[in-house]
């Protein structure tokens, strides 16, 4: 029975994954509402980065003196044909870049699931396992430390062939045996809230490969697999024992909260969103 | 890359769950419609059987001839209070010695989720473990093996906290040390296709532990965590696979087709469901 207690969070670790306010705010209004609110770190993803440009995203970012925890993402290796897969290198090539232009602390890292009409889930993890190989040096020559993000198993099939931080450590120890900090993972507690070898493999990770540290929560009942997830304190994650372990293991880093909710936070206003994040922060994890 | 063609299962070895037909079949019903489709093997639910009535149904499936596959469900541990798990445990016995009085070949056990309110998944899984084993020697007993059924992770909160192979086999080992047979597991290829660990530990598992073997098909996309399950053939499960590591393993039990379909098979004829679970286990699985 775990009945210890936790220290609140320091506020100042606050950070948001720009998809939690993607259907009201661009990459301006983002930054925008984040200053307002005094929310110190930023996760933005290409798409937004793309529409403002690169180099005006970077630079408002860095003129509101926002820390970038993770930018979203690269990944998604696995496709059907030799075009398919050289596609996605070229892909992961460029957001690296676009990371080391933001200054992100990272690249998250999605693996991509079944090609279209595959059922080699084995084949899938190698295409995985290769492509990483491949753009790993890239990564490292521009000081882009890889997140490699464990996805919940329910997205197996068409988001993400990494399921557990036991599965994507085992990635790191292998193409990364030197544990130099270029290749890690992103602990959200969506994804690996359930794993009964949570807590060991945390451990195993360690201060080098814990990139980041994802916050919201698992909803119960839960009514869509990807964009039905909590606000911090509406599900049924113990949030503060999680934090208590990465901590344990030595990250230092920021609390993104990164919330896809399509039919109740991504229809509320910025603010509001914001101004939760920051009390549920404070008062649940 | 897999690529090992497996040969087709002997069509004896199909067994029908009969929450397959739920909806349009009550205990007699079901029976019928095995035996008019030469089925020879089910695995009843508590609730149809309380309905027709024990002895009336343990006499229906052995005048029929069909092999119970197993018996469901039990489980369900972890509670609020001690009442409330004591309400378990006595559910549980009666469970078992209805499963002996069916004849069936294990009872399959479904761990339960987190109490209402809680989120210790901790003590939950406490809490499964200490239930499992006040339960173990009435089932040795009784002659039912129990075979514990790691359902997936996204039903962990809710349904079941023991979600992966490894995690039920360590149960095993720690309560039964043995190895006798009397607990075990069910390997049901909907909660396990996505485990990285899963041909190793269906190997760790061997004989002696596999007490059944499941099948259906995870679709893409799934529009529900629960009742959305596909027909064999209609998802990207490599079934035939699984079925050739849990062959390597030593089992030789039917193969039990179990699918929660509420928008598409639940509302199915049960004569279309039985034709069309007969035809895709000789071609897909």
């Amino acid at each position: 029975m775990s009945t210890m207690k936790h220290n609140p969070p320091n506020p100042e670790q606050l950070a948001i994954n720009a998809a939690t306010v993607r259907e009201s705010c661009n990459m301006r209004q983002t930054v925008d509402a984040l200053r307002r609110h005094r929310i110190g770190g930023i996760s933005p993803w290409r798409d937004k980065v793309a529409e403002a440009g690169l180099k005006d995203s970077a630079k408002m970012i860095r003129d509101a003196g926002l820390t970038v925890t993770g930018y979203c993402r690269a990944g998604l290796f696995p496709a059907r044909d030799r075009k398919g897969r050289q596609q996605a290198l070229d892909e992961n090539m460029r957001a690296i870049e676009e990371a080391a232009t933001l200054g992100a602390q990272c690249l998250v890292i999605v693996a991509g699931g079944l090609p279209k009409g595959s059922k080699d889930l084995i084949g899938a993890r190698e295409m995985v396992r290769d492509g990483l190989g491949e753009i790993l040096d890239h990564a490292r020559g521009c000081g882009v430390p890889l997140a490699l993000e464990p996805l919940h198993p329910m997205q197996c099939a068409d988001r993400a062939c990494v399921n557990t931080l036991r599965q994507a450590l085992d990635l790191c120890d292998e193409l990364d045996s030197s544990k130099g900090g270029a290749l890690g993972v992103a602990v959200d507690v969506y994804h690996v809230w359930w794993d009964p070898e949570l807590k060991a493999q945390i451990e195993r990770a360690g201060e080098k490969r814990i990139l980041g540290f994802h916050i919201c929560d698992w909803l119960v009942p839960t009514a869509d697999l990807i964009f039905d997830r909590g606000m911090m304190g509406d599900g049924v994650i113990d949030i503060p024992m999680i934090r208590s372990w990465v901590e344990a293991a030595g990250y230092r880093g920021m609390h993104e909260a990164e919330i896809f909710s399509a039919k109740n936070w991504w229809k509320r206003d910025v603010d509001e969103v914001l101004v939760t994040c920051k009390m549920r922060h404070e008062s649940v994890c």
